[in-house]
């Protein structure tokens, strides 16, 4: 058993490394040592995984010796500057932030879908796509290979936890806030009164509200997570090209973002075909039975591995177009299963024998 | 001030006529008597309108002799059998329900829009849009104006009072559960579980969710709401050609309807023209500074009158489209605003000598 890998979770007390403790303790095993990784603030915190108990080390070069795969969900500056360290010291790193994700050099790997790509990493950096770009593409996918992708309109619905643990905090807390009042949200200004200062990591109020804004702005009024969805679609399905306009939401939803998806493809489609491709797609699961009450939902999808699809309809107005509805756990396939699964996949090609 | 017509309020107690009631006594007086009516349950209830104390009548043909102009906001069945009576008894009949709308014979009349319909009632019947269909529509004409508009691909955050009181009082009968207990909202089914069947006239847990689901199943596998959108907007803009794919979603708001919109137009697009547009457009606000926070929001438009349009964006790969956000009020300009508009043309006309 000395053969097996050394894994490191860099980040091992955020809202994703949390969810990857967890992950890692129902997961088939293949990892030797674990060791988790964090800031200095979170260092010697005891946290279960595997049935271990195991005490948080601070996030240093000689912490990261001897690692084999170092999984990092840590925030943007923290892996742009540690993952390369982590590399020098021999490790592969899989990194979810958005440091590396449109580096040509830093393939954007959805296992499911481009598994071969883990293979091409001239840098040693593997990079997870964005929460919302995951939950929708795996889905999307199989259609894709059926009826080939030319145009995506999509407009999400995301959870206060694609903020991480900040945004959680803030809309529990804004929550309890406007609960009992049983007038707040008729009324202009109530909530916003009623929540106060209590905003955590959104520009505005969450709690009876959706706020049409994520990220950071961009070009010509885009927000950066709205490019993101359009930048890594196209890279990871190989379409340069790919017609993509999203706008982002913010719900007052824990944990699952959901995507309303308008797709044009360059033959004709039908719902049962797509159904049909969905039904034998991996990480797939569909649900699509509206008069039983069944769609995809995030108080059901949460927890769970696989993207759930539904509402599948064929645009009234366009016989190369469907509708169709996406929710998946954010911190699981959105975060941390994803790079779990990417890990994996670097196990396999460390312990079997050229 | 003997000339001045007399205005019935059937409904008067439900969601929508309480929201009436209040706009009334705001706005310009242009009627006589007011008469409130509702159904045998709700009579006998003491109602504040324009200043005075009235008390509300049940609807009986007897009820409605003498009144000028009746505004219906009740369930399409009452609809169907009330607004007849209505008309044989002289009255105009403005219908805020589904019954009439698609009816060839009666005119749907957003007076922003096309006011000029309201004379054209061979069945002395002039309907009102649906709730998302009018918030949406308002924002969306002037830039049809401007570019001429050929498809529109929605996705909709639906407030609770959409679904009238009873969707309201549920959605705080479940915040109530669900908001002391900083876990729920992570775990699957642990929501479900808290709501138990305290679902109100939704078909699962608002609260901490979002529901892809409003009405009742049609053909392909879409929604009644759905349907509804498509066939209103092409014939509110006098477009039968109108390419439109809607998907509707219930959002834990209380009022407030939002929709994320991919609108395609016959030329090319410009964010700033298509601002310009909105800024001098009746019955629209211009929210459009993301930096600054300043995005369109139920929180804010709850009780305003306008549609709020924010997030106005050029599409990245196709320069004939435009990606917005609108955000109105389902109880105003989504119900009682728009019948108020329309029976105001209509006292208008019966006060002006021919």
């Amino acid at each position: 058993m000395g053969a097996l890998p050394t894994l490191a979770v860099v980040g091992a007390t955020g809202a994703v490394g949390t969810v990857m403790c967890e992950l890692l303790s129902g997961r088939r095993n293949v990892w030797g040592e674990i060791r988790l990784l964090a800031s200095e603030r979170s260092a010697g915190r005891r946290v279960r995984c595997r049935g271990e108990e195991l005490t948080v080390q601070a996030l240093t070069a000689d912490a990261l010796d001897g690692v084999d795969v170092a999984m990092f969900d840590v925030p943007d500056d923290v892996s742009a500057r540690w993952a390369p360290v982590a590399v020098d010291r021999g490790a592969v790193v899989v990194d979810n932030s958005g440091a590396f994700r449109m580096d040509r050099d830093v393939p954007l790997v959805v296992p499911e879908i481009n598994p071969e790509q883990v293979r091409n990493r001239p840098k040693g950096i593997i990079a997870n796509a964005n929460c919302t770009t995951l939950a929708m593409i795996v889905a999307v996918a199989p259609l894709h290979r059926e009826y080939g992708l030319r145009e995506l309109v999509l407009a999400s619905y995301q959870a206060a936890s694609g903020a991480g643990q900040a945004g959680v905090d803030a809309l529990h807390a804004q929550l309890a806030k406007v609960a009992g009042d049983r007038v707040l949200g008729s009324r202009t200004g109530d909530v916003r009164q009623a929540v106060g200062d209590e905003l955590g990591p959104f520009p505005a109020p969450l709690a009876l509200n959706v706020v049409p804004w994520a990220g950071s702005p961009g070009d010509g009024g885009w927000s950066s997570e709205e490019m993101k969805i359009r930048n890594e679609s196209r890279k990871i399905l190989g379409l340069p090209d790919l017609k993509v306009s999203a706008t982002c939401v913010r719900v007052p939803v824990v944990t699952g973002h959901s995507v309303a998806v308008h797709a044009v493809f360059a033959t004709e489609v039908d719902a049962e075909g797509a159904r049909e491709a969905l039904r034998n797609a991996p990480g797939v699961i569909l649900v699509d039975d509206p008069a039983a009450g069944e769609f995809p939902m995030p108080i059901d999808a949460v927890g769970t591995d696989p993207s759930w699809v539904g509402r599948i309809r064929r645009a009234l107005d366009d016989p190369r177009a469907l509708d169709l509805f996406i929710t998946g756990d954010n911190l699981r396939k959105g975060a941390a299963l994803n790079t779990a699964q990417i890990a994996e996949l670097l196990a396999t090609e460390l312990t079997t024998p050229h």
